[in-house]
């Protein structure tokens, strides 16, 4: 089987480098041979070391008869969508890395790719084989709920946050640093990278074409010490999760932080580490845990792509169509999710203050499960509030915190995490 | 596609049951229904309210011509070794659960079936779909170790134990008032049920075949109060662990408790949960977690595999064969494996003696990584000491508990649990 890579970068290079490397290996488990012919970039002289031939001339690769997998590792959305297509509509099989692409057009994608082999495991959660599972592993099941943490830059500043108390910026340095956050990191910490595979996923779950802009995305710039302090005392770790939730015909689809209490695996899964956890109604929870990206973990899942074309598993990515709902899932929007929440409030040290939040909360329907006020306060007649509620509709805690907003006593904008488990 | 349940027990319930319950999701991710026409059980007069026609003539339904795949979970080893040899000699598909038959028969079953499919997803860690993420997801890589917790009665009592200090047999009686363990509960606290699963996925990953008795097998029931106490000092826990470690054309295949760090996520697996951890080369480490057992998540299992035989993934349980490698692994003997170890021990409180033991211990290689005698101990004129050592030799290990057992001041059988990370 030769093969060409689209984006000889940090995933190209690893994906060349294991098929040589492990070739042996490869065709014992393959059945054939799977040899990288070519590789394109857009400027050949950063790649004077390569261990295949390079072009810069990606139309005539993308028309070569002697290719039997073109793999899309170029990242982008306009001009890989564009590339992709011309090699679907000539039946040759793609395999892609790219989440933002698929955010937005996976179901173009694969309504032409038809019969075509298209394969994308490595774009949600990099080494970990989660599309497999779900479409595969746990097909005997509907999917009651999806919750992962699929951001490695988010989840190892928050790890750090929690371990070592550090603020929400040193931490952000501190990766910018380890390489593990971008210059501009917008994309991973404001939850937009998690969005992306959250909508992968749930279109294979449920059948769903959202696109990001439908969904709740918040992401972790927000997150003070004090809701760190708040997470040790109460046994919760902080994380950056995507869900999805089914309801009675309705689906759920959000990304935000969220407090899970300690003893669950997922509150455990530390620093750049990835892990998904899918409920369904006959398996339960299962959880699948490791490497979200670097080049050779994600080159792992492009390859295992590769080895499934060539054993002829016939178009693992499609013949697989969601459940016939007796009516199509309606995704609820935002203000409509039903969970738990802290509240953060900074107040002034007055006789009533208390009261008054709390007939707020009741009269919108929110009741209180633990409330705590920080001992000591930095800035004087200030004090910490902290409560968490028991399920309550988002709209109603909306509805508290922006009355909370004009209120003389509060003293710096709410703040409200939400909590799963 | 129509199937046969040979046996409807507790699995082969919930495999009918699942069936008719999920067959719309079923019929559209498999792209034909799967029913279940007949099943086989011994006795009818127990099984008055089953949803399926039943029968106790095993033999006139293995030859029935109408029927695709056949399911075996009756249990048993030269039974359904016969059965399933005549099914397969017929070309008929075959899946099933049945961990023990495969621990000492699947080369004899896979040989036989040759281009038939045949499937045992559910044989290993129930719901967990761990061998379709050694065969498919992980393909990529070289397996350079698996680690896992897949006995769910041991790790219920193990999880019991830590948290709530009490002893083995008290922990064991809860089990067996819950449901989780059996009335003769040897086969799964003595580490069998886990050494069967261990040789399957060895089996896949290495293509070694060894049988129960070519392994090293300890099971838990040795574990007292005081190796909890010093697991908690120094932030263990102890888990009954399935390993596979693969050297320089060497290989391990053991199975006993050990010590592992809490930071670690398989430390974190508690009560009836499984979990396997697999090391990739490209891949790094990755986790696969949920319920090991359970006739619900376990028809889970058998159902992905029929699914995957409907969709004609040819025959997804062949055609790989393992890594060509340049020489056959040598399985390693249980004294050549080399890992860190914990002792107890209980002494005379007599002057001396602490300097006999490390004398002793660095004769044999053994360096002492970290040293704790216990403030007080119930039996006068004892004292207990733990020891955890550095990496070193088993034989080396032994050496010194067979000369420690032949001294005076030794007052009880010296204990060892090894210590892995
Ligand atoms: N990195 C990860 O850990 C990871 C994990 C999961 C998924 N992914 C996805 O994998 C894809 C690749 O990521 P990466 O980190 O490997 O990116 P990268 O290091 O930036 O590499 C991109 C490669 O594509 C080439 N390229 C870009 N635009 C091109 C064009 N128009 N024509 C020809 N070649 C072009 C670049 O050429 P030059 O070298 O000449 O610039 C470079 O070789 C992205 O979609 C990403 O989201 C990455
Ligand atoms: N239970 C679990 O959680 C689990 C998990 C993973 C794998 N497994 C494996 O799945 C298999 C089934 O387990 P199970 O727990 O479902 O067992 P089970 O509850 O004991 O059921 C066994 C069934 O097989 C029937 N049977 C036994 N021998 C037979 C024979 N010679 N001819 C015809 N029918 C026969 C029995 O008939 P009667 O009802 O008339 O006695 C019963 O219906 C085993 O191999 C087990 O290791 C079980």
């Amino acid at each position: 089987m030769r093969v060409a890579i689209l984006g000889v970068g940090t995933v190209g290079t690893e994906v060349a480098n294991v098929l040589i490397k492990n070739s042996d290996l490869i065709v014992s488990r393959a059945g054939v041979s799977i040899t990288p012919v070519v590789g394109v970039v857009r400027n050949l002289s950063k790649h004077k070391d390569s261990i295949i031939p390079l072009t810069d001339d990606i139309d005539s690769v993308i028309n070569r008869d002697d290719i039997d997998v073109f793999i899309e590792l170029m990242g982008g959305i306009d001009k890989p969508y564009e590339i992709i297509s011309k090699i679907l509509e000539r039946k040759k099989a793609v395999v892609t890395a790219n989440k933002a692409l698929l955010a937005y057009y996976r179901n173009e994608l694969e309504a032409l790719a038809g019969d075509t082999a298209f394969g994308y495991e490595a774009s949600v959660a990099g080494g970990i084989p989660i599309i497999k599972a779900l479409r595969e592993g746990l097909s005997a099941n509907h999917i009651q709920k999806i919750m992962g943490i699929m951001n490695g830059t988010s989840n190892y500043i928050l790890t750090n946050m929690m371990n070592s108390g550090v603020q929400f910026d040193e931490a952000l340095k501190k990766a910018q640093e380890l390489g593990y956050a971008e210059a501009d990191p917008t994309f991973d910490i404001g939850g937009f990278d998690t969005a992306h595979k959250l909508l992968i996923l749930a279109s294979i779950a449920y059948c769903v074409h959202a696109k990001p802009e439908d969904i709740l995305i918040e992401g972790i710039s927000q997150i003070s010490s004090e809701d760190i302090y708040f997470a040790n005392e109460f046994e919760y770790a902080i994380k950056l999760l995507a869900i999805a939730k089914r309801g009675e015909g309705t689906l759920e689809l959000r990304v935000h932080p969220a407090f899970i209490s300690k003893d669950k695996m997922l509150a455990n899964v530390n620093g750049v580490m990835n892990a998904v956890s899918v409920v369904g109604d006959a398996v339960g929870e299962s959880l699948f845990y490791g490497a979200g990206a670097g080049g050779s973990a994600t080159a792992s899942a492009v390859i295992s792509d590769l080895i499934d074309i060539a054993r002829e598993i016939r178009n693992p990515m499609l013949g697989y169509k969601a459940p016939l709902e007796s009516a199509p899932l309606k995704l609820l929007k935002p203000n409509q999710i039903r969970t738990k929440y802290y509240l953060r409030l900074k107040v002034a040290d007055e006789v009533g203050v208390l009261a008054k939040i709390t007939n707020l909360m009741s009269q919108n329907n929110l009741s209180i499960d633990s409330f705590l006020q920080k001992a000591k306060s930095k800035d004087e007649g200030c004090a910490t509030l902290f409560f968490t509620t028991h399920t309550c509709l988002e709209a109603d805690m909306l509805r508290v915190i922006n009355s909370l907003e004009n209120e003389n006593f509060i003293k710096a904008k709410p703040f409200m995490i939400r909590i799963e488990s």
